[in-house]
């Protein structure tokens, strides 16, 4: 039988059936999706191919799925750091916001980010920006798959001026996208204390009606909390709970300000969190309970958040931290094990935004989003467990080939679909007009 | 005048003065040592140099230095991960390590971490390990600056049987490299729970004697100073302050569990902390108060631990942890800031190993110890603040050329003085010898 790609693999770790590594195994791609996976001796012989690529001294592994970003900030990356909270944001960031953002920004910022994550092994992205439509265009154009976050604020800004505009342009950038195979939607309400009560409502009505997930950042500081206590006389979570927005729709961000009842509550409710811990440590934000939540049965997935916090859209870094920081505040040295850490930046990615049917593993009729990564290096030898090295000693400049949907967009750590040195130069020209 | 080598360079961060960053500017080395710092057009009109360089895209910072490791260990790289503390111990690595550890192991894994450490910026280490007389072998003979550890421990090993025998060959290590410009030693008793008092003290009179300083395992975990109240009838630092160990010449490792007053006391004794981040979190051994030594005055490095705890020797990545947690730690996302941080991963090294007359920083008449990263890649791109991408989203794989002493012991990220094939080679014998 003939397929469009044959990739042969030392290792292939699919992430479903969990725990699992597969030696000298290979993928057949057929149609964008994965035909089959077996012995690559079999495969061989089963199939022919347009198209073979023997990696040999590789492990192969689902696209990494980042579940929080706002890719378009690479433009502010190392702008300003080691700042308090309040003074980054309102003395630095929304400031460089406020004079900066607009469809070039945007559409420039998004390329430079689609283009470190694609080198970095991520093939998905869970983003929340202003002008989404720009978000949207940029990743169709290379071919990288995300879910583009519609967002809602209270305060006006470039994109839109109140909550009416806001989802009128959200829904419009829904519609043009319903029926893209790379881009999907989400509604991204910014967080508690930026939106009021009304519109988050309203947002709750249109996602169900869409059937489309809720991407909002909450709990992320023990100011937001206290400051809810004052204003609403409730946590913020609890006040959600009591507009109907938790739900397994929602995709909670940070959550580093979480007591036991709310533990319980977040798992009872199917409500996914989005750890970000390399942001919440930059930013004194306070620790992610991941391993409880983890304990309590709540689908935990992993993001970088922006580079203005961060300063990178490494996946590869932030499944070490998040495996590491997990063990020291569990207190527990087995909490978050290398599988389960790959798992949380691969398939409950995929969970939370709703899209484990098409991606997150590999497996057979799931969309080939599929990253090699070359483990025959000096820093990742000798080599007793391919996922411990991938987790613990790896790098992401060891990523030597990315396929979304089948399609090469990596090839021996080479772009396909967009030229490195005029990316190079935009960062070059934003660089000079920032900092003037 | 003629110098040696000339190497001009985007960036120059010299680390002293403190909070520096030289752009276009030179550096002039002769016979192994810094002669001068200067703008590049000044030194290329006052200097003419057998070797000339031009790191136009690039920044030079002093060499890191690694305050803790085991470099040996690079063998067991990732042989048991996510395992508690204790299982770790008893039931994989002291089980490998009497299996495994020899002359030729120690030569052999040394040689790899040694490549792995060149490879990333790395240019002395402080290592505590068996057979320190191969690990000063192996790195006179690849021209690797290094602080020999002359372990001690209460049980017989491959290495020695009793105090007698490990102070004596600890000795004769140190008579055989006391005028090496590259190796110098430390007596390195492994913990307070495994030497016990007799031979603590004869530590403290000879390393008085030679001048050397004293490399230890200091409250690790709360067990460990569980163990010590019940056994002892006080805490590890009580313990070996009463036994007079705790002076400059001390250098404390992990120091996870810490009250005010033992903070007060080792910035009163002038004590030195190597702070491992990755291999507490790794290990769940507690957190380091960063923050607190740092304000009480305290000298803090920092170090990888061996990569069977890590998993890896890489400097860059333990800096940004480093800068990260101390942040959540201390709730402060001002603390530990890029500057900081740089100067903890080389002066603050340089200090506690008593070298900071010699390395540490880039000033005329010290070592030549110098690395160049390259940080003209998307990944640090848009660049605001060098030192800031350097700590927060550079990796290692940016390191691109490396000198120890002036010799170039990295150019272009080929090793000069090793040979990668072979080194390859030697990782893969050995894990085929340990799996099997």
């Amino acid at each position: 039988m003939n397929v469009d790609t044959l990739i042969h693999a030392k290792w292939i770790i699919p992430v479903e059936p969990k725990n699992t590594v597969y030696e000298n195994h290979s993928v057949a791609i057929k149609d964008g999706k994965i035909e089959a996976l077996l012995p690559t001796d079999k495969a061989r012989s089963k199939y022919t191919a347009t198209q073979e690529r023997n990696l040999d001294k590789h492990a192969l592994i689902p696209g990494l799925i980042n579940a929080h970003t706002h890719a378009a900030m690479n433009l502010f990356r190392g702008l300003a750091d080691d700042l308090p909270l309040m003074e980054w944001l309102n003395e630095h960031i929304w400031p460089a916001e406020t004079k900066w953002v607009d469809p070039e920004f945007v559409k420039d910022g998004t390329e430079l980010a689609v283009a470190e994550m694609i080198r970095g092994g991520t093939t998905c992205f869970n983003d929340m920006y202003f002008f989404p439509d720009q978000t949207a265009e940029v990743c169709t154009r290379i071919g990288m798959r995300a879910v583009v976050g519609l967002i809602l604020i209270d305060f006006p800004t470039a994109w839109a001026n109140d909550a009416d505009e806001y989802l009128l342009k959200g829904e419009q950038v829904h519609d043009t996208y319903r029926h893209d195979s790379l881009i999907n939607t989400a509604f991204a309400p910014h967080a508690p204390y930026t939106v009021s009560d009304e519109p988050l409502k309203r947002v709750n009505v249109l996602a169900e009606e869409l059937d489309i997930p809720i991407h909002m950042h909450i709990h992320e500081t023990a100011f937001e909390v206290e400051q809810s206590v004052e204003q609403h006389g409730k946590r913020p979570l609890q006040r959600l709970s009591e507009l109907g927005l938790l739900s397994p729709r929602m995709l909670a961000v940070h959550m580093t300000q979480l007591n036991k009842d709310e533990i319980k509550e977040l798992a009872k409710q199917g409500v996914s969190v989005a750890h970000c811990p390399e942001s919440n440590l930059k930013l004194a934000s306070g620790f992610c309970p991941v391993g409880e939540l983890v304990k309590a049965g709540v689908n935990v997935c992993l993001g970088t958040d922006g580079t203005a916090s961060n300063n990178d859209l490494d996946m590869f870094g932030e499944m070490r931290t998040a495996a590491l920081l997990a063990k020291g505040v569990a207190n527990d040295s087995t909490c978050l094990d290398a599988h389960t850490t790959l798992k949380m930046a691969t398939l409950n990615g995929a969970k939370a935004l709703g899209l484990d049917e098409t991606i997150g593993s590999l497996k057979k009729g799931k969309q080939a989003d599929i990253v090699a990564i070359n483990l025959d290096q000096l820093e990742t030898a000798p080599l007793y467990e391919p996922v411990s090295q991938i987790i613990y000693s790896a790098n992401r400049q060891q990523v030597s080939d990315v396929w979304i949907s089948g399609k090469q967009l990596l090839k021996n750590r080479e772009l396909t679909t967009m030229e490195y040195s005029k990316l190079m130069e935009k960062a070059k020209e934003w660089e000079l007009k920032i900092k003037s």
